[in-house]
């Protein structure tokens, strides 16, 4: 089927966008659910077109045209419709996050402020491999009332039009322009022109993926490219507590961005044994270990800021905690760094200090995710400071619109001083 | 004196926000109080530097390097002094912005997440003539532990010197790193370049100004390059309500980006004689019209978008509410729009419609304002979506910072089934 060019369909994405938003969140959250009970009953469909996806795959495998990583993440299986459709559900039942009101207030005598949540408009979600972030990302955009445009890559193709047809069908009577598939090699270039027309690019894959993208856009990109995540394990850490938080942030899963790749040590630890017992943890978790400027005689790592995404780590000493947070500002990535310490004094200090989205105390850097920090579900996790930053659930796709509502009123009386601002809050009350 | 290259100064800009942030909201206060007070204190001065420009940019505008609206915005007077004063005083006096809980949960038992505001980190402000716009915004910016970099134009550059010479002996022991000023024609192309030391830049001034800036970087962009807004008169709307809202927010300030450019009139405003009476009113006030599409017999506007910033005003007809919010869509820039209808149904008709930052009922455009909407000053007003929308205040430049704290958290008991999440939202409370 021939499809118009991405700028037109990009236009049509937005005036079906307003149409959701028109259509109320009761629609929205009805079509969620039934997008939930279609994402079950067309399971054999939705499998067999996966399976044709995953065969293609394990080819371009061996002639290297697919990596292993990507084809590992391609299968669906019945499990993760599942979930897919656990998610739909859940977030069908939670509030409408679109026309909430998060500021009230009474300008002047008559004067009413108000100021509400309303959609971001167009997002562009580009993702390779992993067709379930389709339905996932769907949904969230749905919920928030935004149109989507998704870019699935080359090797998930079948997955993404079985899943789109899907999807586009349960949504009905909301228009099918809302969420858009688009396919074909030069369709990422015209996409990523149409700043005009798309408000958020949010790239879902590898840290190339997101570089290229970051790097030929003007549209605002929400994500991260690195997860460089540390964990600072103080003079004073229980060594149990130490090893549990080290290993399960190392090793839970190994290519997450939210795993620990640099492990900080105080320099105390040398001489109460405790580095030894990390390290000793770690090398019998399976991981290799790298030391900074050759600490504990281990191999350097190829940099100071590397992300190792598998089994490997790299190790290095500091002298306290302010020497740790500048480690951390000077080699991190801005994800999520953890730090072990009794001490709530030295806890603050870290916390405040380190330049992050996620700072934790005592806990593993792999509960930095949107369903663990209980937004529902996540679009992805932002290392920008400019919008939303960490997970980022329904929330990170609104913006605001001011109303005022007056009674005539013109700015000219306040000009002359015949009349004044009061400036008084007004609880928030309902819609 | 030689300065350090921008990469470096940014650098320096950064950590002197860190220090900013770790000097505590009062310490902030206080350099503000004593900022307001040095900026009567040095009247003398700060007048003299500012005669020194003035005088320049009335050669200048003979020679045609200025432009005579340039030359308008750069006196400085007493009274703009002491309304300065009073501005950092009022800002000093609000509640610190920085280190709030905007959320707070229990993620699981013994597990508790915060989310709370941190500031953006290193903001650039360009800006034009209006040397009053770099003590307004350093106040915004030290109330929410920004480090500033400040770009003025060539026209104002005495006047800029002394601003911040006095600034930065004011904050004192604040350091003078977080208050920056550069000069030079090459630097604004170099501070473009940072986007990996600078957070945000915003522009103040010409349309081209901010056009050339959103062209020529990949820093986000906060402000508008048009201010395209529409004032809609419903057939039912009460005549000397709609001539008063009119010619305010057309005449109040011509030249501001919230003043009225386009008025569209309900069809039945022909037969009724408002339509008339409308366009009489604004004749009177000196207001040249064109008529889009030839209407009234009028000459054509430039285009159906056109900003005029001057006694200039397009009118249009329109069938109806819905076909104001398709032209308001069409050919609006997503700034402030207003309808003026007794009807309650109709004006949410055209609030909800209307993609904008700013969506007024019976009022003037001209209120689209930071202190008139009680922000207590404003930065700018945004027409992106991403970030702030409409008049930012101080809030909008912040980020925030998830904080998790555990008692030796892992993630690998809640993926066995053997913890669950609990995910109760807890009161926000202290800090």
């Amino acid at each position: 089927m021939t499809q118009p060019p991405p700028a037109q369909r990009a236009t049509a994405c937005r005036a079906a966008s307003r149409e959701l938003v028109a259509a109320g969140g009761e629609a929205r959250a009805q079509a969620l659910r039934r997008i939930a009970t279609a994402l079950l009953d067309h399971r054999a469909d939705l499998l067999e077109a996966n399976q044709r996806d995953v065969q293609a795959a394990a080819h371009d495998v061996r002639t290297g045209e697919v990596t292993a990583a990507m084809a590992a993440r391609l299968p669906l299986t019945e499990r993760k419709l599942q979930a897919l459709a656990d998610g739909c559900r859940t977030l069908a039942d939670r509030p409408d996050p679109v026309g909430q009101a998060i500021a009230r207030r009474e300008l002047a005598d008559g004067l009413e402020l108000t100021q509400r949540t309303v959609p971001l408009g167009v997002l562009l979600i580009i993702f390779e491999a992993r067709p379930d972030a389709m339905p996932q990302i769907t949904s969230l955009a749905l919920k928030s009332g935004n149109g989507l445009m998704l870019k699935g890559g080359k090797e998930a193709v079948h997955s993404c039009r079985a899943l789109h047809a899907v999807i586009t069908e349960a949504m009905a009577p909301l228009p099918a322009d809302a969420v858009q598939l688009l396919e074909g090699r030069d369709t990422v270039t015209e996409l990523l022109a149409l700043d005009d027309r798309i408000d958020l690019v949010i790239p879902r894959g590898s840290n190339a993926l997101v570089r290229h993208i970051q790097a030929h856009t003007r549209i605002p990109v929400l994500g991260h490219a690195d997860g460089i995540c540390h964990v600072y394990v103080h003079a004073d850490a229980d060594p149990a507590m130490a090893r549990a938080i080290v290993v399960d942030s190392k090793t839970d899963y190994p290519a997450a961005c939210n795993a620990m790749e640099t492990l900080l040590l105080h320099r105390d630890t040398v001489a109460s044994g405790l580095a030894d017992q990390l390290l000793g943890a770690l090398r019998d978790a399976g991981v290799a270990l790298h030391g900074a400027h050759g600490v504990f005689g281990l191999p350097e790592p190829p940099s100071l800021a590397h992300e190792y995404g598998d089994l490997a780590a790299t190790v290095a000493l500091v002298d306290d905690v302010d020497d740790a947070v500048a480690w951390v500002n000077t080699h991190g990535s801005g994800h999520t760094d953890a730090i072990i310490t009794p001490d709530p004094a030295v806890a603050a200090r870290f916390v405040q200090g380190v330049d992050n989205a996620c700072a934790f105390h005592n806990c593993s850097t792999r509960f930095a995710d949107g369903y663990r920090f209980g937004l529902g579900a996540e679009v992805g996790i932002s290392t920008g400071r400019i919008h939303a930053r960490g997970p980022v659930g329904v929330e990170g796709l609104l913006t605001t619109q001011y109303t005022v509502r007056g009674q005539g009123d013109v700015v000219a009386p306040f000009s002359a001083g015949d009349r004044v601002f009061t400036h008084r809050d007004r609880p928030l009350g309902e819609r």
